[in-house]
């Protein structure tokens, strides 16, 4: 019988033996009970997101558990970078990082951050952004300070024409050139939205005001470092999978909805360390009577790894734990995986190159030795993957995947 | 914080059931209190050195976890031969494997191994070495009996020409053709050069006295086989480290010389079962301060291997296990590995494909179950990887590795 798939990551859980914990991982001294409980009942295991010793972003991680191959698909890095800012992006588009810079009347820039502004970008962006020039559509959206992201969206887009951004103040602007043929159409429309914007952000009231108060205005777009986000084969359609996801920060929602994921919204998805577990869990539960695969990122985890804090790694692991148990013992006809997707040590406060653990939950999974749910203990288990082995693994126990061979 | 690696090779150290032993490996019946001790601080495991019973060679293997992909790099091995005779190889070198042979006036073989001759072969070498034809350089070296090795070197060279060895007796050598265009200057210097190396051999005193004493002279250099080494980025180029290697034998430390890694000779380091393993370890300990990675060689363990004696084994493991307790137990700031470059199992007498024993221990590596070192413990450690994974491992664990994705 063909079973759901509920698979919940639990950002950068994944850690090494912290001094000030004796030696162990936030992971082995939590009290889990509830993973541990589940985890007697499942296969258990380390996984390497991509490969022994690489250290995976959560972007390249997620991509690859997903199944797609991290290094065919991740060239196009600047367009993921777009997804981080919460922009929606769709298989072609062009993305460029921008800054947004002074220049001069005679677009000699003045300050290529127009004085690192904070505030008032959101209103600057959407001023500019939806703009239409020849066919081709740019959206603008703010970053922090003075970034935003830009993409070109439509026929004869390119990500062959030249940096905008001279990278250096007291030059004029470069107006972009075609790097190879075909990108004509590209670059000319590039340079006419800029010099649109231009005239637009010059006299925006935020401008003004900025200006009054003798601060550089923030009237131009520097673009750089183009890519093209891939074109790839939708995640429901290469799985056959009706596909939802719960997650809260920008970057993982671009990427599921880009791979034509459902995104579930709701405020108490926060994506900080207050972000609502149970809820999101409890969403989750339901969701699984009308698609046949769930994702759910839980960000918390990773949050106090960056911060390179080991007790509230361990709190915020025994909260998730807490949830799990109110909502997720007793899934039927479901398999449950717990993992995360990449390890983020509290001593490293970034993510490394160390496998995390996994472990699957299903009716007739193998029944290995793991008893608790932490990276040394499961390396007792069954499984030993690479994130590319995930989806395979999943269909394969969800009795969904095709047989290879008579 | 970036940390220092010390890779200590245990050559052949991994072991096969001995019925001898009760059916256990050397390592599992050497005392190793000081192996276990670390193996109780680290992550332990078993590394396939170049994949699943892949049978491995030294160089083979060393270059797999220097992180060069064996088979790409490997084509080339006629120029490792040449590496195992001491000789010093430079990218992009031709090498052959050769037979000091006797020939008559006409050129014609009488005998291939020169009467398999044990003496003096060292001085016809040197009579004949750095000859140069047409900018090309000729060097040669003996190995054991009638063996020898020859490096072409210059601008033009080639591997690309027939054998000038007829394999076998009674027939003229073989003047060596081009076997694809480009390769005929190196053809005509190679014969050129066997020409004139004849007239100095036939003349040299080592022959005339054979001569006299009624042995075949050997007046002839017969090579084949040739190789062209290939033109690998330096070991410190592509991982950035500046890297140190101590070893004794001459295929060893010529890989890493010709991977660019600084070789630290010394007298004590003689690559036999006599080899002072503490001056070898308290050798390495200091250069840590000036290098980043500093890689030990131990051949005695392969010896015996190799001589099929267990008990041999069980006391130079011992050994080791000794002089490791002496130098290497409370490094700081230093990711420490123990391994081996493959099995040489005293029950096959010679490398096998199993895999090997590895564990590493670092101030905030995961600290595994494991609390021996042995091909049989180390299965319940977090680590399974294969020869091509541990420098990104080792990368990840000291903190230098490059992070893919956000």
């Amino acid at each position: 019988m063909e079973r759901r798939i509920l698979l919940i990551v639990l950002d950068g859980l994944g850690d090494r033996a912290n001094p000030s914990l004796r030696y162990r991982t936030p992971l082995q001294v939590a009290r889990t009970p509830n993973m541990d409980a589940l985890a007697s009942r499942g296969s258990c295991g380390l996984m390497d997101p991509i490969a022994p010793g690489v250290r995976a972003g959560s972007d390249t991680s997620h991509l690859a558990f997903l199944g797609y191959e991290p290094y065919e698909v991740y060239p196009g890095r600047g367009s993921f970078e777009a997804l981080g800012m919460g922009m929606e992006l769709k298989p072609g588009d062009v993305a460029f990082r921008c800054n947004f810079a002074t220049v001069d009347e005679n677009l000699v820039v003045k300050d290529r951050r127009a004085g690192r502004i904070k505030e008032g970008t959101a209103e600057l962006a959407r001023a500019v952004s939806g703009i239409e020039v020849d066919g081709i559509k740019f959206i603008v959206k703010e970053g922090v300070e003075h970034r935003a992201g830009l993409i070109m969206r439509g026929e004869g887009v390119s990500e062959r024409v030249s940096d905008v951004d001279p990278h250096e103040e007291g030059v004029r602007v470069n107006k972009p050139r075609p790097l190879e043929p075909g990108a004509e159409r590209a670059a000319d429309a590039l340079w006419e939205f800029l010099l649109r914007a231009h005239e637009i952000l010059k006299e925006h009231p935020v401008n003004l005001e900025r200006e009054e108060r003798g601060l550089p205005p923030a009237n131009f777009l520097l673009p750089r470092g183009p890519g093209r986000a891939p074109d790839l084969q939708p995640f429901g359609e290469k799985w056959d999978l009706k596909a939802a996801a719960i997650a809260g920060v920008p970057l993982i929602k671009g990427i599921c909805r880009f791979l034509g994921m459902e995104v579930i919204e709701d405020p108490r998805f926060t994506g900080g360390v207050d972000t609502d577990m149970v809820a999101k869990f409890s969403t989750a539960v339901p969701l699984l009577e009308r698609y046949d695969f769930v994702m759910v990122n839980i960000k918390a985890t990773d949050i106090a790894g960056h911060d390179g804090n080991p007790e509230m790694k361990v709190k915020l692991i025994e909260r998730a734990d807490e949830a799990i148990g109110e909502t997720l013992m007793d899934l039927s006809d479901v398999v449950l995986v717990i993992t995360a997707d990449h390890s983020t040590p509290c001593t490293v406060r970034d993510h490394s190159g160390d496998p995390v653990p996994i472990m699957i939950i299903s009716e007739d999974v193998r029944r290995d030795e793991c008893t608790a749910f932490d990276e040394i203990s499961v390396a007792r288990g069954t499984l030993r993957i690479r994130g590319t082995d995930l989806m395979p693994t999943l269909m394969n126990l969800s009795n969904r995947a095709e047989k290879f061979g008579a």
